[in-house]
């Protein structure tokens, strides 16, 4: 592991240190041959990393798992991992202070694993959950329960109410640095919003010196806006705290930025495997190495991760070339394609220089080349192009997105909304709801509820008839489409009565859509059938429903503000903290029970 | 834990103390709201009494899991229970001598869990697979996997090759006393039974004194014969060992017989649940704690198990009653109803009596009344039968089993090869094997492979439908049957492309029919799909396919020879053992790799 940035704290018995990583997505296409130890190889990197940095303990965001149910292979990899890398002879050199049976309560053995007379831990983990490894069932159970039964991991941060969440931080103390670690595991965005303005969301706060503590929080949900209640706005945060750790946004963002309105400061390490071949995951991937000494001095240092696959993402926009064609230039196609192929190769050579000395950066680097073919262009035929590539390129079949943004551009957002509201609208017009259909699609099963497992052909065949057919079709296609998101879904919580689909169907379609991954998961399964299409030597027709889709996402959070050097301007005397009251503040004032001190 | 039988070896230094229990089938039935937590309850019962006994190890022959994958709920219960009773300071009282990487090879930790310096394992579990258990996909894992990889059990007898087995002892050594314990979790028997006769199965013995070796083997395959080939001879085993302890079948037979050619003793402990309302699983339910010393004296004490549900089974013959009645007497009907009511009633309150001052026992019994009615006797209506035992009985849905046993029991061993050769030649005659239709079945559903989640009331249902058609359709249907089954179990395995579901198909349907597991299966399908139709008020047709398939696998061992005191009559030397090479002891001649001695 490498530095980078800044001044970096001294390492010494006042000092946490505290490796930040969140959204490993483990068993990501784990079953590609390409592909398939890419999460694998990045979590024994970060595991690696803080074992040789001998981190205090690392911090985990959410998303640990990339299925909520997550296969055989991926939880043994996992287990495995964890066996190797955090357990040892190492000593521990923080206490924990608060009533930890508040702190752990989803295993029968509430404590942290370090302080279990059974099991010898170097690197405690600390992980809350995602959205993708989430709690389910009666039990309310998630995998990061599985391992942490196991004693392998310390899960944190799941409130068992729905209606009231009482954020009880973990209260450690090195030296005399003291640290009160925050955590709440995904919620439906939506709902936390609500629960947020409804005030029903509280930040415990010791009793006794509440403002000796450095507070540090970790949360998984949407940063960036995606409608108007389906994120959480940063001003929700109680203003008392110091740092927050932001899981579930995959793009790397981890030098904090400060808070103007709340005066925290905000990290977003990112994902460590690019789960889309979208723009923010193309950033270079880091994970953090968090030094907190004291209750004003802390910094973020950058490491990058040397697993991580390459991803070069590249737009070209045809009519820009007017010098080289035009569409009634003789055999514009060909030129395009010509022009193409000259980016990709543009592209694997910059990947071949970066890759030079870096022997654990996997050899065939992922690719995405967008081209906009607006203003008459045609598209090419991308099955024989990918075929000049399937030695060099991780994704020979989907390099190539074709795209007409230019002319939809300024519709794009509106078009998402109101595709599905015009969706629910129609089937509402025939009395049928969304839910109803499903309904009838169980019941036309007969009484043997048909889940089924589509397969990666499987869902590019269903995209692509949806994108081949008229509107009316389309409508339909789109609701077989959800249906069958719905059903993987619904499998992989092993839902299997009609009364559970039923309300799991409400709960998925209340909190999973319109979030970043979810538009990433469609624009992706859309252009693998345009992929096939193209492969077929179909032409794309005019009336083309994925550019509905496509590039809804672009919005980066890359004008962040450089971390200012830790030691200075931190002076937080001046803000007059400690019950103030302003803005969402009056949640932070809270007596925190159980408390040991 | 009360003790029972015979004379009963000393605890001391010399002497190992070992708990042996097989098909625990963690998570049977966990949905089902009354005995959903049998399962569980009766490990944790298990667990207690290994760490109340203070047993040196515990031995597990296969099916710790019903399902390949266990659901979340199973897998975290069961970590916790085996961390909570087989982690703590109590210090481990033999060594291991041979070499473990040999042994352990499934993990990436290949040592004994309590010999690991980060785990202070105070019970340490050794298990094989069972075929319920078993290994799968590309990385030959398996669910113990899982919880080998944490270090809470110790998973052994797993082999790699398909066409060598080579079975190396785990050499343990407590005082003078030396334990050599064989493993070989399940493999479909008629592949095994093959490679015994191929020669392909050795037991590798230590090349020094081999003769001082107590030799334990763990097997989990059908001792009974349920076709030519389809089942271990007893006789297959090599005459070197000691004591065999024999999973799979689920009968308590737990007293150990002697196999009067192979010199051998044979235990069989039976499930720990009842997976099936057969005779077997009415036995009363013990583990064993077997105790060993030197290489003359063991002692196989019985343990009877307190929290498993009582089990009672009757027969009632119609045609035995004719002092009450025939089938030509007015209102027969409710006569036989009165009659099946008073011998449920009468089951009952034997039960009740039973589970005085048992506390652990649960409430409500499982009942089981098989109603013969041949000789023109007609079913009464289940329905309003199970209304009144729905609060004293675990089962009352299926307490009443029609059958008509007199006239057809003959037949009934044929009937069902014959059946299935039948459909089989059937089929061929249209040019149509078995593997087509599924083939055919799977392209039908258009590249996405839709695998069904058959519920209780869908397989009823089918099962149901099957019973009711003529000849041609029930052949149909049967194949129907044969196909849900099959996708039941290849999703299990998580089989998702179409080449492995071929493979897996065949795999399974070479493997897995003609077990009492899944005879059982079939019966107690029929058995409820019945019990809807009689809810229904049918009355059961002439033609009656189930018939056919009821009590087929009543055969039962009860007839088993009392355990001779272990001291006397075990004198080994006057049975010149040590490469005599008699039946098949050719095969223990080999010399063993890799020794440790």
């Amino acid at each position: 592991c490498s530095s980078s940035t800044a001044e970096i704290l001294q390492d010494d018995e006042e000092t946490f240190k505290i490796l930040i990583a969140t959204d490993v997505h483990l068993g990501y296409l784990e079953k590609d041959a390409i592909r398939g130890n890419d999460s694998y190889n990045t979590l024994n990197e970060i595991l690696n990393c803080a074992k040789t940095n001998k981190v205090d303990f690392i911090l985990l965001g959410g998303d640990l798992f990339h299925d909520n149910k997550p296969s055989r292979r991926c939880l043994h990899n996992c287990i495995t991992m964890l066996r190797r890398y955090c357990m040892g002879d190492s000593p521990i050199h923080f206490n924990i202070l608060s009533d930890q049976t508040v702190n752990f309560n989803t295993t029968q053995f509430p404590w942290v694993n370090y302080q279990d007379e059974n099991l010898n831990i170097s690197i405690p983990v600390f992980s809350i959950h995602g959205n993708h490894d989430d709690p389910t069932g009666a039990e309310g159970l998630c995998a990061l329960d599985l391992l942490g039964a196991s004693g392998l991991i310390n899960h944190f941060g799941h409130s068992n109410s729905v209606e009231r969440i009482e954020i009880s931080p973990i209260l450690m103390q090195k030296g005399n640095t003291k640290l009160a670690l925050y955590g709440l595991g995904s919620i439906p965005d939506e709902r936390l919003y609500r629960m947020f303005v409804n005030k029903q969301v509280t930040m415990l706060r010791p009793k006794e010196d509440p403002d000796e503590w450095f507070n540090l929080f970790a949360i998984h949900q949407n940063r960036s806006k995606h409608g108007p209640t389906n994120y959480i706005p940063e001003q929700f945060l109680d203003d008392f705290l110091d740092l927050v750790v932001w899981g579930h946004e995959h793009e790397c963002l981890i030098t904090p930025t400060r808070n103007e309105q709340q005066l925290f400061y905000v990290t977003q390490p990112g994902s460590s495997v690019a789960t889309s071949l979208s723009p923010g995951e193309a950033t270079k991937k880091h994970i953090g190495l968090l030094r907190v000494k004291g209750r004003k001095k802390m910094n973020l240092e950058k490491i990058p991760l040397k697993t991580v696959r390459q991803f070069f993402i590249q737009d070209v926009v045809l009519a820009d070339y007017q010098d080289l064609f035009t569409p009634d230039t003789p055999q514009v196609t060909k030129k395009v394609e010509n022009l193409c192929h000259a980016k990709v190769t543009e592209m694997l050579e910059e990947a071949e220089r970066e890759r030079l000395g870096c022997p654990l950066t996997p050899e065939k680097p992922l690719i995405r080349l967008r081209v906009d073919y607006s203003g008459g262009f045609d598209t090419f035929n991308t099955s024989r192009f990918s075929q000049k590539f399937v030695d060099r390129v991780a994704n020979p079949k989907d390099i190539i997105h074709f795209l007409r943004r230019r002319e939809q551009k300024e519709d794009i957002k509106d078009e998402v909304n109101v595709d599905y509201g015009k969706l629910v609208k129609t089937t509402a017009a025939e009395g049928l709801r969304v839910e109803d259909l499903v309904k009838q699609y169980f019941q036309a099963a007969e009484q043997t509820v048909q889940l089924s497992l589509l397969t990666e052909q499987g869902m590019g065949k269903a995209i692509q008839e949806f994108v081949d057919k008229d509107e009316k079709d389309a409508i339909e296609e789109l609701i077989t489409y959800q249906l069958e998101k719905t059903q993987r879904h619904l499998q992989a919580r092993g839902v299997t009565t009609e009364q559970d689909i039923d309300t799991e169907i409400r709960l998925f379609r209340d909190s999973k859509k319109n979030t970043t991954e979810e538009e990433n998961e469609i624009r992706e399964a859309i252009n693998r059938a345009k992929a096939h299409r193209l492969e077929r030597g179909d032409n794309p027709g005019d009336k083309d429903i994925s550019d509905d889709f496509a590039d809804v996402t672009m919005d980066s959070d890359e004008g962040s503000v450089p971390f200012p050097p830790p030691t200075r301007g931190r002076g937080r005397g001046g803000r007059g903290r400690g019950g103030r009251g302003r803005g969402r503040g009056e949640l932070s004032a809270m007596n925190m029970k159980r408390l040991q001190l």
